[in-house]
């Protein structure tokens, strides 16, 4: 955690404003750009130094072996690995023959600015080389939301003495080394060149790359294409080989001159099509790019940021801190999605190698229920990517004995890649999750012909897995055995109430899309007998229920364990699973992550308000905060039961996690589970946002140190703002046919230009609950002013 | 399994009477010989071909690296491996200069013969030659119980046909090819060349080689001497390299002379003691074997032997496999413990490298309730052993923040090298299994002395650990939460009756043994508050029963589980765990091998008749013995609930495990623990002797099929034998004071000289149990005849 703030505090932007060695892995994420596509880190132009050098493309990976000292049936024998692929950010530039590093000669000043409505990196540096020459360089970075396969820099330079003799190299760069490898020795061999050359050419400005993945056989091209704006005299020359393009522009620049490089980098990639195909395609996409020209391309991304905030924003008065935070969650949650199209939004989007650039259950839980509201096309396809994936699910769910479709814990391509499988292929939790996202979005969106052609199979192929995966006892009750809920500090247990509830919801659902969609149904093999027994397992779901406690259990026999020791565990033993073993964890009440109370917000329409207020005090009191999925989940439900400056601190934690760099390893990529749930936090926590059974309902209450709350959102097709001051609210439809919302129960039926205002008053609530000892969220103070740049 | 016995029956030999090549590897594990501080397997004497080539010293080992794809806290880093030392068993002829080979030429004829009253391999060779030279080889191999470090060979050739030219290379061989290694290329790399040259020599007919592992950094010698024996003009070479020593003996033979060969073979090893001191050793030992000579390490052998069979023997009529199949499990029950001295008894002894030659909770389980009966100094040891490795149970408690000892779930040395946790180090139970087989030792020898020594540390270390892992709930109630019990169908549960019950008679054997040692109790840290919570914790020891049922739960929930499709699982799909997933199997009622039904033999105080009879029933119908520590306890529990011909059944299984290779995994070394259960299937189980707090006593049973039982033990320093046939049981004690046992509840009070007989009923049973399809036990034939040989 950084002592002193690193980044300016600015409403729509995120900047440094000097050069940070130490923070400068935590900035390539930051300052990582994306489409959901393509993804580059932060990284310096010049490439060095560098925290973690980083280009990713969505669904682009190698396979490596998965160890086991001790094998067992169904363990995946292969993972698979974010690869960093062939590097197009590289520009070096010598001066006078001295490269430019900012470690060498004099760092006069280094800033950089993440403009997010401009949706571009900038850079302004000067720097005096050792040998005493000064110069100013300027470059600016963007991957285009318009052109998913292209990305491009600006690139300026300008001395500030006299004469200088300057060579800029704008590159690509295949198997750079750098990149995190593992310990395993036959996993870092299959990573540490993972790229096989295939094909390599240039002509004038531009040159293209082809390589091949060794195992997965993924065939990538990587391209750049130049505009060289420079003083007469000026040579370029271009030259490729296997790993490596290069275009050399050499000049001398005198005072008041520039020389400007506009650099458009065009990638493409697939298992499938020829060499020729995808060679093809990058030329495209750099002729289209070519032909956008910089300032083209500039105008199309701010057109896109301009809608997508339009529609989404979200405004905070009182905590300019948090207004700054919400906006980039925001916009790092567009950017993993934004054009994703039908491949994984990894728990890391684009921004870094953690996680092995893995999607997990993060996707459906915390991100798709903010694109659904803010960019539902992206929410979309990304279930359309689950459904691409139901042959391996369903080859999975076989060979695991089961029914339906057995979506994996973590994947890119769809193949389980979990290793330890008491928190992963017993996480079943994920097909639910899925189900409710599948659910959400066509509530949200009310398009029934992405339910019926993509939401009807998936709610159809996970019922069925939790058909075969629970069982009915003598009495009749369903019960779901030996599985693994969202807190993974309690594994394999007996009737996990989350799992349950969410199972529920999901074998609900499909009888009701079966019910609206009955050709598709049938097509899809369900006839009467399975919609009954589907009923009949929802209807008869056992909830374990501690009566002497008044409190759920999170599992059956959750609160008959021992509790964990928090008065003797020290602050450094955080977090927990790095200094205990997993037995211990796993047999005692502490909770890495809320689960019960996860339930209590996706399924809250299964517990009383009392029961709420008691199970939140119960488990706040064992949850330890391991996990950055936690804070934003605690912050809605603290804000449900009304303790809502707990509730503004946990906004705080989930917002800040990659600013503040509050998990210590931003270095590795931004937590955009935590980013999305930041929104989440705000609109459903703060503004009381549900949409069980699909109505859209409100219960504004925002906290002290707030003077406002505005977010706007999409509802079947429709805009709406909503604004949220102390003791009033203000629903506005923006367009289209009139909505019926609810406003604290209260039924609002909203038309355009009609904007109506209603009193809300703060919720009454108990005691403020407790967190063990050292795990609550830091106090949030008065949000911090805004400084001038 | 063979189909037709391979193996000829006989009371007092296991024989082959012709090579099968198929059975190779079996028959190298069967006519295994060890003293339990070197083991040689059957391996042919000329090296070639082999199953397995075995050579092993008790606790030596090389330590590897164990991989995981996802690691956590507290998994052990290094695996132990056995090795495979330098083999000195190898003796090659060359026959005009044809190599001897029983792949090449013609083999006439080819006997082996396991001798159980001698303790020696015999092999007879008729082999003639692709040249057409016939001969006989007769060689007969030994290692000794008497001196522990030594082994001896003699080995004698007789050309059938006229004047031969004879060439005998008896050789040392380290590193030799053709062990196991495993699929993890580290830990290939680690046992591809374990050991590492550090000196050879050689001196007249003796050559000694040292050598080191390269991690564990274990030093060894392997020395030979030899006595030859041959015609006028013989000559011997004798050469040492890094890995070969070798003497060569080159003749001529005429028809009616023979040559023959006396090896004599030591063994010294150390992790700590030098070069020179390590050889000395073994030089030492070769000087005492060449003193006896071959003709005193007979004779040594048999004396031994006699003394043993003396003290052990079981006699059964009326199933003449079974009279041999018991003798050749005691046989080698001897074997792996005789002179194990303070090293860990492994699953395979020293037969194999099955299991890497690790020892688990078998030993203590199975393998020392028999010892403490026939061999009660090698218990000792055993246990003494497990002393000595205190500190690092310490350490791996510490580790795992409890309090006491915990011990590794598989070690040679005495770390935790369990790399799957929830079937390792969750399986706490051997703290228990240790606790119980110190108890019983010293109820069944009555020696204080180890008591004190030994016995009352493992006792006050282990109830410290079950102190800390358990916990007492609101009302009182002692739990033992997430743990494994001995069923690994089954994982991670809490309140496991096995692990409760044997946890509860550690508790009060530490709570006993402290009362009869309170000084000793003092210097270990024993106060009365300690005592208090020990004997609380047992008293309050919560023991799962389900009321709708009426039996117990094999674990809290258990139950209640789904069943497994027994009638969909299909023979082909057996051993479960290697073709369904652990989670499927943890989740649902299914047990790999005796659990609760182990409770109820071992703990068979603890619950009444009725339960015994209604849970063996239960719990018989879930039990799919894919596991080999099955059958001897099930024969031992169906004795007592009365269901005769099923114990008969299963003692049959337990007892023919190797013989008739039924566990299919012979050849990769024996079944100790099953070999040693089937000695309890008998005494036990047919006999009925239970020692539950130090009483002996009997209920003797034997089925139909049998006509006479008879068994022999040692108790309190006195020899007992039993006798049992239909209607009556017969006591008689053979030395020392008098002494009370009981029969069937009767008070019998044994005088030397004036054995007691008494009558008994055959046991009233309810419906005969049954088991999953196609798992119940084989029905027993009427026992093979005897063949002559």
């Amino acid at each position: 955690m950084n002592i002193e703030p690193h980044f300016t505090v600015e409403p729509w932007r995120v900047s440094e404003g000097h050069f940070q060695p130490e923070l400068l892995a935590q900035a390539e994420s930051v300052f990582a750009l994306s489409n959901g596509h393509i993804g580059m880190r932060g990284n310096l132009d010049e490439g060095e130094p560098f925290g973690l050098p980083g280009t990713y493309l969505a669904g682009f990976y190698e396979t490596r072996p998965l160890p086991y000292a001790e094998a067992g049936y169904g363990y995946p024998e292969d993972g698979q690995t974010v690869v960093n692929v062939t590097n197009g950010k590289i520009i070096r530039l010598l001066v006078d023959d001295e490269p430019f590093d900012v470690r060498y000669g004099t760092l006069v000043s280094h800033r950089r600015a993440l403009d997010l409505r401009a949706g571009t990196l900038q850079r302004t540096v000067r720097w005096r080389s050792p040998a005493g020459r000064e110069l100013e360089v300027r470059s600016t970075r963007l991957v285009s939301f318009a052109q998913r396969g292209v990305a491009a820099i600006r690139y300026e330079v300008r001395p500030l003495d006299g004469e200088t003799r300057i060579v800029v190299q704008s590159e690509l760069v295949a198997n750079e080394p750098g990149a995190a490898v593992s310990k395993d020795p036959r996993a870092a061999a299959a990573l540490a060149q993972p790229l096989v050359a295939e094909m390599h050419e240039d002509h004038e400005c531009r040159a293209v790359l082809v390589h091949r993945t060794r195992a997965s056989g993924i065939r990538m091209a990587a391209g750049m294409d130049h505009v060289v704006d420079g003083p007469d005299g000026t040579v370029i020359e271009v030259e490729s080989h296997e790993d490596l393009a290069r275009l050399t522009v050499a000049t001398e620049i005198g005072r008041g001159e520039s020389l400007v490089l506009t650099k458009f980098i065009g990638y493409g990639w697939s298992s499938r099509r020829s060499l020729p195909a995808v060679r093809d395609q990058v030329d495209a996409a750099l002729s289209s790019a070519r032909r956008s020209g910089w300032d083209g391309l500039v105008e199309e991304q701010r057109e896109y940021l301009d809608e997508f905030w339009d529609s989404a924003d979200v405004e905070i008065d009182g905590d300019a801190e948090l207004q700054q935070a919400i906006r980039f969650a925001l916009f790092h949650t567009l950017q993993c999605g934004a054009r994703t199209e039908r491949r994984a939004i990894a728990a890391k989007g684009l921004t870094g190698s953690g996680y092995d650039g893995h999607s997990f259950w993060d996707s459906e839980t915390f991100v798709l229920p903010v694109l659904s509201y803010v960019a539902p096309t992206a929410a979309a396809d990304a279930l359309r990517w689950r459904q691409s994936t139901l042959p391996l699910a369903h080859e999975r769910a076989f060979q695991l004995g089961l029914e339906g479709a057995a979506f994996p814990w973590r994947t890119i391509r769809g193949h389980e890649c979990s290793a330890y499988w008491p928190a992963g292929t017993a996480a079943f939790h994920v097909a639910a999750d899925i189900a409710d996202a599948v659910i959400r979005h066509v509530d949200v969106t009310g398009d029934l012909t992405f339910e019926r052609e993509t939401g009807l199979q998936l709610l159809v192929e996970t019922a069925r897995l939790w058909r075969s995966l629970g069982h009915h006892d003598v009495e009749g009750a369903f019960h779901i055995d030996g599985v693994t809920g969202p807190d993974e500090y309690t594994a394999i247990v007996d009737d996990n109430v989350y799992t349950n509830l969410m199972a529920q919801r999901n074998l609900q659902g499909a009888v009701e899309a079966a019910a609206r969609h009955p050709r598709t149904a049938a097509r899809l093999g369900v006839d009467d007998e399975e919609i009954a027994a589907w009923r009949d397992a929802a209807a008869a779901m056992y909830v374990p229920f501690s009566e002497r406690l008044g409190v759920h259990e999170q599992s059956a026999g959750f609160t008959g364990h021992a509790e964990w020791d928090f008065e003797n565990t020290a602050p450094e033993q955080y977090p927990l699973l790095l200094n205990f073993p997993y037995f211990d964890l796993y047999r005692k009440q502490v909770v890495k992550q809320p689960d019960l109370v996860l339930a209590l917000y996706k399924r809250g329409d299964a517990f009383t308000d009392e029961q709420k207020a008691r199970n939140f005090s119960y488990y706040e009191r064992l949850t330890v905060r391991d996990s950055s999925l936690s804070a934003c989940v605690q912050a809605i439900v603290a804000a449900e039961v009304g303790h809502l400056d707990l509730a503004y601190d946990y906004f705080g934690e989930a917002a800040l996690v990659d600013i503040d760099d509050l998990a210590h390893n931003t270095r590795d990529g931004l937590h955009i589970a935590s980013l999305a749930g930041s929104w989440l936090a705000a609109v459903a926590g703060f503004g009381g946002l549900r949409d069980h059974d699909g109505e859209l309902t409100f219960a504004p209450r925002i906290p002290h140190s707030l003077q406002r709350l505005a977010f706007r959102l999409m509802f079947r097709g429709r805009r709406l703002r909503v604004e949220i001051v102390h003791g009033e609210a203000t629903y506005e439809l923006r367009d289209g046919e009139p909505l019926t919302i609810a406003h604290n129960g209260e039924e609002l039926t909203l038309e355009v230009g009609r904007p109506q205002t209603r009193s809300w008053s703060p919720p009454q609530a108990g005691p403020v609950p407790v967190q063990p000892p050292g795990r609550g969220p830091s106090r949030r103070r008065p949000g911090r002013s805004v400084a001038p740049v």
